[in-house]
């Protein structure tokens, strides 16, 4: 896969160890450590030196002979790669056990996403806030996504539902959805769509030890 | 792909659909529907009827003609294909946010998937319950999963803690590792791993947005 002078063309498998390194990066630098050499970061991580070397060539961020890198710069330049140096706002769809999940889980703010809004049609729901994001009604979703400049939306709803609401996302003005459920949704090409279908994922596991007994 | 008379030679695809179906199915019996038809459940989810057709056969259930499949038999035999028929018993590993997240998450129990005990080092987490279920110190595996007969660890520990609470867990008799951290794991080869890397996932999503922008 080669290399382009667009961040869009960074290559996927880049995009997936970025979050990796800067996490390790970060330990390096909490730990007082200035500099980081690729060399150090791919023994640590048990990646190939050569795939880290050039990963992180492609943040666009220049070492310093011998040093490596700055560390603070080095996360600076694949925040900036990843498009985190600015905050994206996220919608979540579907206030159930999953969605109340996620709303209370932080982990998504080192990739400086913020979930600032949640919807959802149970009127029992609407009103209520949950880790401090209010949930609104359905019918609200055009007017507060533009509004609060929503990005990106997490599809949390049951199957059944998945479609009609990635339909009112996409009609809100949504660009990316991050999705949950295990329906695969058609949307607009513009629209992009992240699947993570964890009853898959379970089900795949448990009949491959299922089939080893 | 060719069938197999043994349960595990399902090929993959069929595996990430049966849970689609299943949910489908119940809803069908929700709705007082004795018999569910290949071709119904095709319309309904938007899938291939023919990949349907493939993938309710191989659950060994045979239809009845005109009629279709009788709906219960036909979701125990999709369990039975899964080896969902008897409960998985699973532990978890890492009572930070996502751990916590996932405790409270309700949706695993339509798999069969009980967690049953959760491990961390903070002394300040261990004796606390969460959901229901009790965390106990990590040298507390290799007693306790045995004896709860855990067949499955969820591994949401940070990054740097995965490789040897991975060790701790297959020395303890572990089967398969639901593996939510960022780490690819060296396991031996009997024991199955699932990567669910939400880190990766939201990484790949925010990079698209950002790029199109």
């Amino acid at each position: 896969m080669a290399t382009s002078e667009k961040p869009s063309g960074l290559p996927f498998p880049t995009i997936r160890r970025y979050p990796i390194y800067l996490r390790a990066i970060s330990l390096k630098i909490a730990r007082g450590e200035l500099y980081v050499s690729s060399a150090a970061l791919a023994r640590e991580l048990g990646i190939d030196p050569v795939v880290v070397r050039k990963d992180l060539a492609m943040a666009g961020e220049p070492g310093t002979p011998r040093k490596g890198y700055r560390a603070k710069e080095l996360i600076e330049a694949i925040n900036r790669a990843l498009g985190w140096d600015n905050a994206t706002y996220a919608a979540l769809v579907g206030v159930g056990s999953l969605g109340h999940a996620l709303l209370g889980y932080h982990g998504f703010e080192d990739q400086n996403l913020r979930i600032v809004v949640a919807f959802d049609v149970n009127p029992s729901v609407v009103g209520t806030v949950h880790h401090g994001v209010r949930v609104r009604a359905m019918d609200e979703m055009a007017k507060f996504i533009p509004r609060l400049k929503v990005m990106l939306g997490i599809l949390t709803v049951p199957n059944d539902a998945a479609q009609s609401c990635a339909d009112l996302l996409v009609a809100a003005g949504i660009r990316g959805i991050w999705n949950f459920t295990a329906i695969q949704l058609d949307v607009p090409k513009e629209v992009k769509v992240q699947h993570v279908d964890l009853a898959a994922s379970l089900a795949v596991l448990s009949h491959s030890i299922a089939a080893n007994a």
